[in-house]
């Protein structure tokens, strides 16, 4: 390719950067995508893993392979530390420089304490698949640890699950495990029953799932009591260890605390030298691109922008659309023409999921819950996952777990016997 | 149940210790199974998940889940530390003890280094699941790091793979391996031609799969390098190190050596105070009962035993048929017959699979190579794979697998900015 062909550099491949990179296929730029992983991942079923639903490569795809054919991309396996906006320039890990006429900084969001850190080793949160293995041996070990626990208070402790934060990733969380313990690992214990098991939700908020209408909200909850969730809502958890948690006055001894309360933008953000919002979202122009930077633009969960007064979500639609707009904005540069169109976002609905047969869906003036709810939001899932294979896997998986209510990937691996000693093996690397 | 029962404890949910829980489903027994792990591999497809072809739960079923309506039976996960033969009790790595009536131990094998543990950080070996994604990642991880590498000296050892060791795991890698490297990655990078990695099987003996008829064995050698596997037999490795390894008098330049050399019994053998052979495998008598402890079984491969002048190999169908001898020995003891009837092999035949479409398989005087090899070989395995649902998935991964080239599993995950630090945060772990 052409060394003179402007150099654009995609920071994540996620959503945001990854339908931004495929948009711009045919355009004459030289494109590289940065990311971390060497995948994209379908965040939206991260809970599935993490609950032992599906398997990790089943919500990923790598992100060489989606873009093989595209000849005027290169994926980079490796981690930004900087972006120098002055040089044009972004820093990676290990010190070497790239320089870039465009750059597009989709680096996404993780989980975050609101200043308890400290919180992290005892609550882990839900943001990428290493996560999920790490919480799926996390809850796994929680009922071995009770099978085999004499001490019946101790026991108690093992058996008490505590999910904080009341959106999407919790509600989902929590009546996933709540499946389990009361129908999945049925007579496969012989010291504890695994009914038994409390599973809580906690909200600090008036109410779950804050994003629907009222009512649904209320649907919401019934079908998490009805599935054995316990929903505390208006009280915050101001305290973590591992020995428990305490709900407002009361400490409650519970050894498994998972944390889907906060989120924060990506650092990178930091480094552009532009105004943030309150989580650290970069604050965007409305054609999506950085104050003083034209030439620089923010996608997906690390964009603050907002429309009819109210703030465009972090969810997977909007960072599609955001990755679209952008494409659109650039390819009109690169023709001469600077006009900065201004983004829009398209709200298609909201949906979420609850348990097996149990989801609320709010699209336009439909609204739905239960059984309709949860097949309106399983068809959504599947026709979004990328890639034939991994839908078509997903699929089968789902249908047998349907009708078995077993799942599929209930193995745990990495002791610290084997393989973790690999983990430092390897020489000089980019990205692990 | 009667606390005055006879307890047998297993220690090994592999196919010994598996198959003789089960054929004792009937008796009046209680039966205690200690895992360090909580599921039952299919070892022979492990190669199939180190190379990305298949996910870690596909071939491993939880070993409570399999046994769950077998009420004489309870499910440990832990790690046994030894056996006391004399008080009949077995302790585990946390201290409590256990004592038992009759005791198997199948706790299997793992891979020995012959004397130079030193090389095991640089030639990681295939045993468990853990050591599977490690050796995926650090296939995957050799190519991203070619394709970054500007040197092309460096780039070139990164391309190099070599296989150390020419039995059945040996030469499934590097079929496999040769397979992405030609078929698989096709396109997906830009500063290099991943045909162009070198891929060595590397075998001291004279010749690759020695365990088959030489006539098999050519068969297969010309397979493998049909497939681009480079064949070196009669010449030992001497060094194995960060940046290489010794071929004879000859360093070769790479970053990726694979270990599927030796095999060594579980050191739970020494323990029991009995002869054992040069491999550390416990010589058991006719009836599978350690000598002087008629109460004690070893099962799988852990025990060595002959059979008209030859050991029986160490292979999932001896193993079965050994847990299966057991459980009937033991059965006898119950209804207080004493007689030791000899346990005697029956050897189905042999397969090993090398790649897409070849195989050798030699059964009874079938002698069968390539495409027909591999079929009897997917057929063979597929059937044996424990659980409909993991048969089915298997079938649909390779039915996929077979018409796309592609591989479903080329996920990388675990980088040590995440999730690693969660392996440190579980608390009083039995097996983690």
């Amino acid at each position: 390719m052409n060394p003179a062909t402007p150099h654009l550099i995609v920071i994540g491949g996620g959503f945001a950067g990854l339908w931004a990179t495929r948009a711009l296929a045919s355009e004459s730029l030289r494109i590289t995508l940065i990311d971390r992983r060497n995948h994209h991942l379908f965040q939206p079923l991260l809970y599935q893993v993490a609950t032992a639903g599906l398997s990790a490569p089943d919500i990923a795809a790598p992100l060489r392979h989606i873009l093989r054919r595209q000849r005027n991309v290169e994926v980079w396996l490796g981690e930004v530390a900087q972006v120098l906006p002055d040089q044009r320039q972004v820093q990676l890990a290990d010190g070497r420089t790239l320089g870039y006429d465009y750059l597009l900084v989709a680096s996404g969001a993780t989980h975050a304490y609101f200043g308890h850190d400290e919180w992290a080793r005892d609550a882990p949160g839900l943001k990428t698949l290493g996560n999920a293995l790490n919480l799926r041996r996390k809850l796994l070990m929680a009922f071995e640890q009770a099978e085999m626990e004499p001490d019946p208070q101790a026991r108690r402790a093992w058996l008490d699950f505590a999910i904080v934060g009341g959106g999407p990733t919790g509600v989902e969380l929590a009546g996933t495990l709540a499946e389990i313990a009361r129908h999945t690992l049925k007579d496969e214990f012989r010291h504890i029953d695994p009914r038994q098991a409390r599973v809580r939700l906690i909200e600090a908020g008036p109410r779950v799932l804050p994003s629907f209408p009222p009512d649904l909200t209320d649907k919401a909850r019934k079908q998490l009591e009805k599935l054995g969730v316990e929903v505390v809502t208006g009280t915050p958890v101001t305290e973590i260890n591992a020995h428990g948690y305490r709900l407002g006055e009361t400490f409650v001894p519970s050894r498994t605390v998972v944390w889907a309360a906060g989120v924060a933008a990506s650092p990178l953000g930091r480094t552009l030298g532009v105004p943030l919002d309150r989580a650290g979202r970069v604050q965007v122009g409305p054609d999506l691109s950085v104050p003083g930077h034209p030439e620089i633009f923010v996608g997906g969960d690390l964009a603050a922008i907002a429309q009819d007064g109210k703030p465009v979500p972090g969810v997977a639609p909007a960072a599609k659309q955001m990755g679209g707009h952008i494409a659109s904005v650039l390819k009109r540069r690169l023709r001469g023409d600077a006009s900065a169109a201004p983004f829009r976002y398209r709200d298609h609905g909201n949906l979420a999921t609850i348990g097996r047969m149990a989801a609320i869906v709010h699209v336009g003036r439909l609204k739905l819950s239960g059984l309709p709810a949860w097949w309106f939001w399983l068809a959504a899932h599947v026709y979004f996952l990328i890639g034939f294979r991994n839908r078509f896997v997903v699929l089968v998986n789902w249908a047998l777990a349907y009708w078995s209510y077993q799942r599929a990937a209930r193995i745990i691996f990495g002791q610290p016997d084997e393989g973790q000693a690999g983990e430092k093996q390897e020489t000089p690397p980019p990205a692990l």
